[in-house]
């Protein structure tokens, strides 16, 4: 029979807060529920907890925080979130803070200042796959904070599913991934929109494309740890391909892109960065090199 | 006995003629080679056919078509197939000339016409894979132009291996696909590029980032249905995720990229086009809103 007053992590009756209703933390609040956590939740516009059959709804974020010892946070960018944790700073002291809101490094490691100075413990996260994943195989986290801390957790942050992986004791570790992570998410997705845009343009149905475009996107993933290869050693054969050529390709982007009377702004960074690397001298290097253009002239 | 005088398309003793030997024309040339058509070559510039085992190296453009019916271009853009066609305009008279380089629809249409106006056959194409699938199953290529004439010489065209497809009569089709479809891969391998050098200013390895950005760039593929969906259809329901989230989301790459000196123009200008929609009105909808953003907001 299990112990209904075993408060330790990893046990299913872990009681567990989830502050941030969106769609994310919705889904998170969810999980925690399928998993057998008792979980209370609170959201800054009231009734978005409609769907989460079982949860304890509390009035306010320093109410739902006194119910349990794990507090999960998951809202647009972390002046929200430091906006909610202080307004449950009491409350907090003692427990422990799980941040799944998206932002930068540098407000990460600030958010875990002050939670030390409040006597909070605090563990960084960040989510790197939508919300239908959650709570199934293919959700992926990334921590980072104190290893002790992340040990102690992650029975009960398991619920969630996936994988997760700590990436180290400092707190800004995790959103350094995951903005550099994000980045390849929304160029991309801004890219597939251009496309469809473009396509709609030249009378071709989005669906009609979709098949074509799957072909390329599945063409992103294996290309990754050759391209990192190059990054890493600096050495870009360009035996296969090079930036003058992906230059010329981008160009006539361009051209058939504002000739349909499309905003071309993205492709025009990229292509004025790669117009970058071949005054530069590196014409003839593979695409990659692109990274160190990116490093070597911040300014334009 | 296979008949050494049997020209007709499809024999494996159907001579080609490959004009251009960039890494994609040399591929191209080595394929027919493997499948035993006598292959003829040229390219602007003396001595790239040296890897082209079997191949015969022509002195001029007009003298390698003189060679083959079936006579495949594959350069840098139009105005260099443009260039090398008219140097060989005579020859060609009487040949089919298929144009796998890459440029506009505009362009593929204008090459059309010139070619209809010299008496030569002609049918545009578009290669939507790299050079190290050309000859093997994942390679993938797109025509378009008369279909009589597409079905007369894809038998020899299936030296290229592969999957290909026939996209309609009009010249420019498959150009129209190709430079949407670019669009997505030279969009994508740039945000990559910008991962990879964010990662690197906050001191993680290309390599490691590597692993976790498959996982990003496998989310692509299985989202493009839905997102295709709601750009036919012009609903963009934003359930679990929306347009201020992701802007949200690029505001923080941004500013990450920016406390650590690099270029952040392309980011910029996803994020304009992010805020351009959320001005309009559809903060809430799906990120897909933006390909009708891209349509009506041209002029930023
Ligand atoms: N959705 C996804 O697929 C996905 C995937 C990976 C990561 N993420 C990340 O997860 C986080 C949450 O995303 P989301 O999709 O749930 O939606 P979101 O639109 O990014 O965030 C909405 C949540 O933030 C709250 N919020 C906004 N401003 C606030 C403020 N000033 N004070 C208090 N709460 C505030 C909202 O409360 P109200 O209801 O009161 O406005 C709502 O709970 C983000 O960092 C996002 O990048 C999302
Ligand atoms: N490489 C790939 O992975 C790939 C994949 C899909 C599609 N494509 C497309 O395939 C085409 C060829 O690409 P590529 O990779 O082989 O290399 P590329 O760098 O795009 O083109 C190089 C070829 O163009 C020739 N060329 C350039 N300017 C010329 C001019 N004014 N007159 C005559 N020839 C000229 C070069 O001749 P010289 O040697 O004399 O300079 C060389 O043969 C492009 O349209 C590209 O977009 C390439």
């Amino acid at each position: 029979m299990p112990d209904m007053t075993d408060n330790s992590p990893g046990n299913s009756r872990t009681p567990v807060t989830v502050l941030g209703l969106g769609p994310m933390g919705q889904a998170l609040a969810a999980a925690f529920l399928a998993a057998g956590h008792p979980t209370t939740v609170w959201n800054r516009t009231p009734g978005k907890a409609a769907g989460l059959t079982g949860a304890v709804v509390a009035a306010s974020a320093a109410e739902a925080v006194a119910a349990s010892p794990l507090v999960v946070v998951c809202v647009i960018d972390y002046d929200a979130t430091d906006a909610i944790l202080d307004s449950a700073a009491d409350e907090l002291t003692g427990r422990t803070v799980v941040n799944l809101t998206a932002d930068t490094p540098e407000r990460a490691r600030r958010t875990a200042e002050w939670a030390a100075a409040h006597g909070i413990d605090y563990l960084d996260g960040a989510i790197m796959t939508p919300t239908v994943t959650i709570g199934g195989p293919d959700a992926v986290f990334l921590y980072s904070g104190p290893r002790s801390l992340y040990d102690d957790h992650s029975p009960t942050l398991a619920a969630l599913g996936g994988t997760a992986t700590h990436l180290g004791e400092d707190p800004g570790r995790a959103a350094a991934h995951d903005v550099a992570l994000l980045g390849i998410f929304w160029t991309a997705m801004t890219g597939i929109m251009h496309a469809f845009a473009l396509a709609k343009a030249e009378n071709i149905a989005a669906a009609d494309l979709a098949g074509f475009a799957r072909g390329i996107s599945d063409l992103l993933s294996p290309s990754l740890d050759a391209l990192a290869a190059n990054v890493d050693s600096g050495n870009h054969p360009g035996t296969f391909s090079n930036v003058t050529s992906a230059a010329a390709s981008l160009e006539h982007i361009i051209h058939a892109s504002e000739r349909n009377g499309l905003d071309a702004a993205v492709l025009k960074a990229a292509h004025a960065l790669a117009r970058q690397a071949i005054e530069d001298g590196h014409g003839g290097d593979d695409y990659s090199r692109l990274a160190d253009t990116l490093r070597t002239h911040a300014t334009r």
